[in-house]
Order: C-alpha cells, then sequence, then structure tokens
C-alpha cells in the first residue's frame, strides 16, 4: 500500500475525512452538547461525505463523575444509538479510549452489538505497549482500530521510530500523527508524514493526522501531511477544539477535490451551530497566548488559564513560560 | 547570489522583515492611525530588529482627496519625519507607490531631501512596464526599489515568467511574491518561490512575499517561501490588513531564530496598541467569507461587504459569489 500522492487539481480516492467536533470540541464545554446539536451534526456529515464521525470518549466511570460531565466523555451505546439509530448510512461512526483511562472490559461490546466502527487508542510515547494492549482487544472484538500518539513533537526520532515500528507489527489499523500542543511547523509535518508512511506502507496501516492552531498552522500542516501520503484527516466544524482547537472542516472540504465532499452542509451547520455556540459565550480558537506555548513547544493549559481570566499581559505570560516550564 | 536554505535550529543572516501594519492596516481604517500609535510603531519596530517599516502609499493627491484618508495614504516627507526626525536608526523606511496612481515628479523627492530608503512599487501583470519605469524613476533619485506583481494567483506561469525576466534585466533591486487574494497552498507558494528565487539569482535580486491569511495560510505561506529562498518577509502587528490580514509579525518574529530579531517588543505593542483598535471597533482577520473568497481565488472585495453587513448566511453568500464572480 503505497501512500497516494496527488496534485491541486487531482484527488485522492483514498483520502478520509473524521469530523472531531464532539470529542475534541467536548474538551471546551465538558462535553454538553445538546442532543439537537450532535443530531444536526450526524445529519451534516452524512450528507458532507464525511467519512467518520468521532463522537466522544470511552472514559471509565470509575475514574470520571458521570455527574460531572456530558454524555459525550462516555459515549455509552445507548447514547449514541439515541442520535444515529442503526446508523443506515456510509459515515462511519468513531470513538476515543484513552490509555489507563478506559474500563475495555465493561465499556466495550462486541462490533455485532454496537453502532461504533472504530475505537482510537490515544497514548504518549511511553505507554505503546498499553496502547497496542488496548487496540487488539478492541480488534478482537470486531472493531477497526486506530494508535493516536500524542504529543510527538516532545519526543525524538529516534522513539518515534521505535514506537512506530511496534505498532507495525500490531493489529491496529491505523496510526495517526497528533500535534497536541500546535507547536509544529510544515517542515517538520512533512518529516513526520514520511516516517509514518513508510511504517503504514511496510505494515499496511492507515495514517492520519490531527493538528491543532496554535501557530494558525492546523490546516496548513493537515494538507501538506496530506501532500505526503497521509490520509485519514482530522477536522472540526469552525476549528473547534481545546484551545487554539483544530484544523477547521469548513476550510478541509473546501480545499479537497474529491466530488464526494460537499461545502454547503458544512457552511449551514457553521452559520447555524458553531456562530451559536460561539454567541453564546464558547471560547476557542487562534489567540496569542496558545502562539506562545506552541512556539515553547508546551502543553497549552497555561494559555487556556490566561485566556480565561482575561489576562492580556503577553510580554509578562511569556516570561511566565519562561520560567516555570521551560 | 544563490537562494540560502536554513534549518528550523539555524538562521539565515540574509532574511530581512518588513512591517507593512500602516501601509496594509491603513486599508482597514483609512489610513487613520494616531501619531501616537505611529510612534510606538516605529520604536518597537527599532526594538524588535524589524528591518524594514513601510509607512503606507504614496497616493497621487490629484486622483485621492486629502480630506478624506489619513496623511499614511500620502507619506508627505514632512509626515514621516514628524515620526522618525532623521531616523538615525538602522531601521530602514518604506512605501508603497501603485502604478498609475502616484504623482511621481511631484512627490519622490531626492533621496538625499528623504529620510525613506525603500519605494515599492505594486503593480498588476499587465503594467510591468510601467511598474519598471517607475522603480528606475525611483531607482535614478537614488532610492533601492521594488516591484510587487499583485494577484499573482490570477496568472499564469508563462506570463509570470515574462514579467520576472523584464524585470530581472530592470534596475529594480527587489521583487516580491504578493498573494492579494489569500488563495495560495504552501504547494503553491513553493513553485512560485523557485521561479521568483531562480530570476533573482540569475540578475541579483532579492524576493520577498506578502501573504493573506484568507484561509489562515499566511504565516504558513511566509515560512513556506523563507524555506525556498525567499528573503524579505511582510509581516503586521496581530496581522492587521485588508480583509482577513496578514502574516502576524508576532508569529514571524516568534519563528525565526536570527538574534537580532526581539519578540518582547512585539508583544507589548500587541497588547498595548492592537487590542485597543480591535475593542475600538476596527475589525480584521480571517472569517468565513475570505476563507471562501479565497478557495475561488477572488478579490475580498464581497467578503469584506458581506462581514461588513453582519451578513452570516455563508451558504447563500457562497452561491452568489459563484453566480456573480465565477
Amino acid at each position: 500500500m503505497a501512500p497516494q500522492q496527488g496534485t491541486l487539481l487531482s484527488y485522492r480516492p483514498d483520502i478520509q475525512v473524521l469530523d472531531a467536533t464532539i470529542r475534541d470540541g467536548g474538551l471546551v464545554n465538558s462535553f454538553h452538547f445538546t442532543d439537537e446539536f450532535v443530531k444536526k451534526l450526524y445529519q451534516t456529515n452524512v450528507k458532507a461525505g464525511v467519512d467518520y464521525m468521532e463522537f466522544g470518549y470511552k472514559a471509565s466511570k470509575e475514574l470520571f463523575d458521570v455527574n460531572k460531565f456530558g454524555k459525550w466523555k462516555f459515549c455509552n451505546e445507548e447514547a449514541i444509538r439515541g442520535i444515529v439509530g442503526d446508523n443506515n448510512t456510509s459515515l462511519k461512526l468513531s470513538v476515543m479510549a484513552d490509555v489507563g483511562r478506559t474500563d475495555l472490559e465493561n465499556d466495550i461490546l462486541d462490533k455485532n452489538d454496537s453502532v461504533i466502527d472504530l475505537i482510537r487508542v490515544a497514548t504518549y510515547i511511553n505507554t505503546i505497549p498499553a496502547a497496542i494492549d488496548m487496540a487488539e482487544y478492541c480488534k478482537s472484538k470486531g472493531y477497526e482500530t486506530s494508535i493516536n500518539i500524542m504529543a510527538v513533537s516532545t519526543s525524538n526520532d529516534k522513539d518515534i521510530k521505535q514506537a512506530l515500528e511496534l505498532i507495525g507489527q500490531s493489529g491496529a489499523d491505523m496510526i495517526c500523527i497528533v500535534d497536541s500542543y500546535g507547536s509544529m511547523y510544515p517542515e517538520q509535518i512533512r518529516e513526520l508524514a514520511e516516517m509514518y508512511t513508510e511504517v503504514g506502507e511496510k505494515y499496511g496501516k492507515k495514517i492520519g493526522i490531527h493538528a491543532h492552531n496554535n501557530q494558525q498552522m492546523a490546516f496548513a500542516n493537515t494538507i501538506e501531511a496530506t501532500a505526503r501520503g497521509v490520509s485519514v484527516l482530522d477536522a472540526t466544524m469552525s476549528g473547534i477544539g481545546r484551545g487554539a482547537g483544530n484544523c477547521p472542516m469548513e476550510a478541509l472540504v473546501g480545499f479537497l477535490k474529491n466530488p464526494k465532499y460537499k461545502l454547503d452542509p458544512v457552511l449551514k451547520f457553521v452559520q447555524n451551530e458553531m456562530l451559536k455556540l460561539k454567541n453564546d459565550g464558547l471560547v476557542w480558537g487562534y489567540d496569542i497566548p496558545y502562539l506562545l506555548t506552541g512556539i515553547l513547544n508546551l502543553h497549552p493549559r497555561s494559555a487556556i488559564d490566561c485566556i480565561q481570566q482575561g489576562n492580556t499581559d503577553y510580554s509578562e505570560f511569556f516570561q511566565e513560560l519562561w520560567d516555570k516550564e521551560c
């Protein structure tokens, strides 16, 4: 399976788009989306030709209080069916499962009993064996699986290569490049894409990308990865997601030439639903504090605090980042 | 003069940064910046190690009513001296002169009588000979000169090559890639950068880039051009500029590794001055209507109208663009 290349006029039929609006957007509002919102998003994704819709996390109810989060942190089967019924559409459904924070035996049903298609295991580079165990467990239950190595910008190439080799030999179907801190430039993304697609080619795995917009690079990095053979592309409506957010679906679908993708349903969802969230006070998207954590390759938590506190002393904030986190 | 390449850890001493805050930002507020703002910007650019500060246009007073615009549309010598005195700093001063809208004989003094260092001639591809005449006139007066081919995304490669060849043979010192419509992707910018730097190398011209942010690509395109040997980089504070604006100075200076560039003065200017402009109601920066004109490779004028009217029916706006402008 050689990674495919395209031109700006052609298209690659192997491209797949994954909508992570609820899952990454849930980190902004503790997963408190209304059912109406999620239903409209589902209908939008079907109409727009999106390939996967990620509903949220399969978080352990031992570790997290179900009363403190919306239902998409847990993604019970009945919650998803309440939106999609039996999902008689070509849109596949995805959930994310964090290493160490998922109760696999209780919460992952047999695929025969579930409308979920894809389980994406989120791991840091030091828990790859646990991630592989989880992915293989899910695979044995009948699901398509992905391993997403988070915060890859903090790992060195040797470790990434070893991790990729281990995942390559595992039962996982996909491997996802995750720039959690939004700190990477297209030049670095191209290098990573080459490293990942080489393993993908060797072992028959699809390669994906999940980019963050701290430095206004989420869309640019996504299409640069695409130009280097990455095929599963994460995006969210209006770029909603933790901190600076993600690659905007409207930009990505506007860019892709695959005839199956339709921009109009996305634009309608943005104007009717996403603007409402913004007007109701939900805050996400590029801002200077995210640029600064991005430049320093740091987790955006301090930037999120800075913005929530209405602190606009960027100069002082940057010096504090150096003092406390570098 | 071979175009230089760098890595993400090294730096290229040939890089120069041009601050176009007043010139492109002036298109947002009809050049009505206060003297205090312009003075602080000048001091910021000096402290930050910026190489050029573009004060505005040398617009003809026959064609434009001086009462309808702020003084930076005209950039009289005394206006600039009111800010910089004799400019005893290492910051060079720039103005822009539009083909067909500049009164060269009255408004371009001998360099000996002026604090201006660089005159950038803005032209469309069909007026290159006039642009060359202007640049050579300014050169004969003693100035450094640039020719900026605007809206290059609407020209074909053959015409661009011919234009570059003509400019190469002219007296102009620089040639600037201008993505006026913010419609270009990094892949296209790299191709253009190679085309321009080839001519630059052949004839000893510096190559610059001026990017727009309609598709959130201004910063990405700027650093991609840099990686391909482009050396004169336009940016503006907080990305202020017509419509979706430009490459943000804070992102660019945060990225460049050249020790002479300092981020802190830029952050202080952004927090103290640019936030005030935003809070006072000045509107610029990425928004969906700009994405849509960018996708269609159109002038942003309809998107500017759409946003000024508070129209958020993006779906209808996009259909109207197709009907009226494509």
